[in-house]
């Protein structure tokens, strides 16, 4: 895909010959930026553009540009994206919108895009593509107004939004905290190429050393899963802010998982598994990469952060935010006004950075950073070469200090927020670099519209089917064949997910004469005559256990405290899956209410239920409640969905 | 005190012949901003400093100084003081720290400042103070670095901050975004003059329209509360940023509202009902009262925002902030690429402005903003004179666009977190200004060391004691006079707190010769022969009601769920006490677990509960559970605590 980012052509389809309109932009930043290879305006209305020759058709240039940003209205892009895909252009980038977001029509557009793509070969970022950004090679194929920039922030950080205004605003932000790019690209709505693939594309460039997302929605995450992976490899820190944190966590779902496991919280549990740093503040997204790349990807511990500062106020604005995120500090050092002098604070710095017992030091310079900034922002600089990390929030409003700061390669704030943020999204990740390779893999399997744990003719199957499926995994059921008094009668139906709310339930029947009576009016109360009579268990605590196939992600795990107010309160923690014996205790220890009873074996469960992340025919298992013993685990309910075979 | 902030003439005593040290700090930006009182350096070393004549001695001046800086070591403050006090001095401001921060012979000489304060009539600010500025007079009597500014903005806001820092940051960051300020104090520890008194001091200068504080903790909180009250009559907007938000909740308490209602959680209540929007970021504090003072007091529901944008992605970011706080976005009105002109943004602005069905409108103008701040800018600001107030998010980097918003007037943001975040605490205020004045007495009433609730000499009183006088309140409780079987058997002991842990409480007793051998066991078990009997009631919900009296803010009350797991996720609702039964009912909703049973009886308990604030002999009182019933409520224990008499 070098055509991509490195053409040594291109065409602009729709140009403007008006250089502040939006379909203007392009051919104008081109020009100011200098890029060397060959630009082909296209207006079939028109002679010139801008001053320049225009070419009435791709048909009638004189070579195949490499890579054709097509400008032009909806109504004329797939008619435009073939010719090029037919003339030989090897990658199209599309402006317009009126695809999938745009009801039906939009949608059978985007279909027919999707038929250009596999017909031609062509390849298409967008659409709804603001651009394709590489500052190195000075190709400004942007509509962003933004890209007006007069002197442009280079540097080593390349961006990838599913909103065209974000690389404008990233690149300007960036700029203000003089932080670099190497490439920018708005990869739309990524009906063909991905945030992923595009990113995937450059991880050879030693020239490029960290990623940042800025993500609406998760889409194509196994492309980001692998990206993500390739990064970790590399060395290659990930940064993304993703939206989406405030969407009501509860989704249409028979089940609690459904319930518990929404759509961001398992895009929070995804990103950490792919050690993809997810800070939740914009300041954060663009100040945070030079933070995260210098944290383990998966820290045995929960980090401890050691505070030196000259003003006691301003540095506890930062232990305020860490501890709100829920990370510790170790110490806080206060310097006072008294010793804000190199000196004081570069051995102060010096002698933090040298102690074992904290994973990261945060230097807090007080308001002399702003006309002073030799006094306590040097000494930082100069301190920042050793072994441990050392970054810093600046209290007053200093642009020349946080500059220096940053053209220093040491990671920088200018609000306490974002300085808490990418700490404890740093710290945040859990990926499994060098893992199990069989779970590895697992986890790779390619997600998509061919699943068919995404077709949605799925079944549930009943309360005995369940057990028995889930016994496969060597979970554990409360009697059913020959069971003891007291016992438990449900009413056994696939078609019944609420068994209690349909009268389906009767707890504690003490006999025979007991039953009989109870099945007679359950039968009446329900219609059905089939039963599940079952040994009562009672356990010291209840969990809940589920697994789902999410659409976004694939498979993951979730375990939560049993009863109505932890489901309130979503006392819960969800991995992808599978999940081995540790990952499961971690996920335990977790849950605030699961404190009681065998907790060991409660995570053994888990483990076996994840393993249906290898079994393409269950689309979501549930044992609710799973009662945890003195000693052992018993499932006395459970429901499981599989796909229909059809 | 006049001569606090508009002093005639000024010492500053241990000023330093070194422009460049602290010390020498004050003189050069006096000089420097130009003062045009009379300034007078004392130094016993020294003939001049910084080339002006120096004096002595405080005795040697011709005149009595209106206002003295005291610059000098800890070590000499207490002399300087004293020296000023007699001389006539009407204000003193000490930098030096040491005092009730600095152990015993810190907290001896902080008691020996008050008692020169009460011996000579002078008026103190700090220790620890690093100054006061009135930019208005250029009185620049300051060490903090910050205030080297070549061009200090003037406006009219004025600060109050318990950091020094704070005053020359909030300066330089108000200063990046055109925000100008009338006066900042550094109040330090407020061992004299209280943050509220300074405040509340300026309240009658028509110049200041608006107040920032920088809050560590809450120190002489009925000044705040008087000062907040009056500001709000003259609406004068308040927002603070108050460190702690990180304080772990639980105190050292042996009742349940101690534990739930912590001293942060307390702090909300607090600010909530003073009117003053609490902000949790750096920038909300910058950037949220143009914002804050554009919203009304209390509102009467939930407020209601409309979006209108050029940029999907940016304007999601704010409505994604918006909800993880709460606010619910009414629309989202995107324009789209195509909508970034003058004319579109302009007429979009106007209908949503016009439309009664929301509170306020934010503008969220896209990457245009940096460049071309004509098309989606400008009609923000052209837009901004309707009733309804409008806000501006812009999502590029774009100082200047955000500096034309300013200077209009125009509530703008440089983050979406900041945005959500002084719009989240403008709309979290309840102030009650206009309400009962029987409570606004009630609450007015002065706190302070002398309260009697504060001696901390308090007793427990038993079970019966507890429920006679909570009966007197209105309060009832299950019978206990002859009740029926089957009863629950209680040690009775005021050494008791927690009486099922002792071993001293056994349910559901069903007849006389279970009670007796249940009595003599628990004789046996707890060493106490003083017991309790009483009626079993059986609720459709348990609360749990409690009455503390807060040593920072004065009496509170709360409302939560009782059981383990609500305890555990704190869903519970506080308030300042007394509370009307609007307050109540709007308390029961705030608690998620609260839905079943008689709400309306349970609203009024809390009421009668929370006139305990009128009677200064209870220090806490707790019901635990109270049960709610189809139709009442019913204690079935209680734990009140009273002042002891001595």
């Amino acid at each position: 895909m070098r055509e991509l980012l490195h053409p040594r052509s291109v065409a602009i389809v729709g140009a403007s010959d008006d250089p502040t309109k939006t379909t203007g932009r392009p051919l104008r930043f081109l020009r100011a930026a200098g890029y060397a290879g060959a630009i082909y305006p296209v207006n079939p209305h028109r002679e010139t553009v801008q001053g320049e020759r225009a070419w009435p058709s791709i048909e009638a240039l004189p070579e195949a540009p490499e890579h054709a940003y097509i400008v032009a209205p909806t109504e004329a892009v797939l008619d435009a994206v073939q010719r090029c895909g037919r003339r030989g252009v090897r990658v199209a980038t599309v402006l317009a919108n009126g695809f999938s977001e745009a009801g039906e029509e939009g949608r059978e557009r985007e279909a027919r895009l999707r038929a250009v793509v596999a017909e031609t070969g062509i390849r298409v970022i967008g659409p709804s593509s603001l651009g394709v950004v590489n500052l190195r090679s000075r190709l400004l194929l942007t509509a962003n107004a933004a890209f007006a920039e007069p002197d442009l922030p280079h540097g080593s950080i390349f961006v990838a939004s599913q909103s065209g205004t974000m690389i404008g605003s990233i690149l300007s932000r960036g700029k203000a905290r003089a932080i670099g790019f190497a490439g920018l690209v708005s990869v739309g709505n990524e009906v063909d190429l991905s945030a992923g693939e595009v990113c995937e594309a450059t991880l050879d460039d030693p020239a490029i050393t960290g990623y940042l997302l800025f993500l609406e929605t998760l889409r194509k995450a196994s492309h980001l899963r692998r990206f993500a992976s390739a990064a970790a490899e590399r060395g290659k820190a990930v940064v993304a802010y993703k939206l989406g944190r405030s969407a009501a966590g509860a989704e249409l779902s028979i089940t609690h998982t459904g319930a518990l496991a929404g759509e961001d919280d398992v895009a929070d549990a995804f990103f950490r598994e792919c050690g993809i740093a997810r800070v939740h503040t914009l300041d954060g997204l663009i100040e945070g990469l030079p933070l995260v790349a210098r944290i383990p990807l998966r820290s045995t511990r929960r980090p401890r952060v050691c505070v030196v500062t000259t003003t006691g106020g301003g540095a506890a604005m930062v232990v305020d935010q860490l501890g709100v995120r829920g990370v510790d500090v170790a110490r806080l050092r206060d310097l006072t006004l008294a010793g804000t002098r190199y000196d004081a604070m570069k051995s102060a710095l010096d002698e933090e950075l040298a102690d074992s017992d904290s994973d990261l030091v945060v230097a807090v310079p007080g308001s002399s950073a702003r006309f002073e900034p030799e006094l306590a922002v040097r000494p930082v600089i100069d301190s920042a070469g050793a072994v441990k990390p050392l970054a810093a929030f600046v209290v007053p409003d200093a642009p020349d200090a946080l500059a220096m700061l940053s053209q220093a390669g040491v990671p920088s704030f200018r609000t306490p927020e974002a300085c808490a943020d990418a700490i404890a999204a740093a710290f945040s990740r859990h990926c499994r670099v060098g893992g199990n390779p069989e779970t590895e893999a697992a986890r790779h399997a390619p997600l998509g519209p061919l699943d068919p744990r995404l077709r949605g003719n799925d079944k549930m199957l009943d309360e005995v089917e369940s057990y028995e499926r889930l016994a496969r995994l060597g979970i554990r059921h409360a009697r059913i064949d020959d069971p003891s008094f007291p016992v438990a009668l449900k009413v056994l139906s696939r078609d019944i997910a609420h068994k209690s709310r349909a009268g389906g339930v009767v707890l504690g029947i003490a006999n025979e004469e007991e039953l009989r009576r109870a099945k007679e009016e359950m039968r009446r109360r329900t219609g059905v005559d089939r039963f599940l009579v079952q040994e009562m268990a009672r356990g010291v605590a209840e969990a809940l256990i589920g697994y789902r196939f999410d659409a976004q992600v694939g498979p993951i795990v979730m375990v939560a405290a049993g009863g109505v107010l932890a489901e309130m309160h979503r006392d819960r923690s969800i991995r992808l899956a599978p999940v081995d014996l540790e990952t499961a205790r971690e996920m335990v220890s977790e849950v605030k209410a699961l404190r009681a009873g065998d907790v060991e074996a409660l995570a053994a469960s888990i483990v076996a239920l994840s393993r249906l992340a290898e079994d393409a025919t269950v689309v979501e298992a549930e044992v609710n409640p799973m009662m945890v013993l003195e000693k052992g685990v018993v499932a006395v309910d459970a429901l499981v969905r599989v796909v229909e075979r059809s």
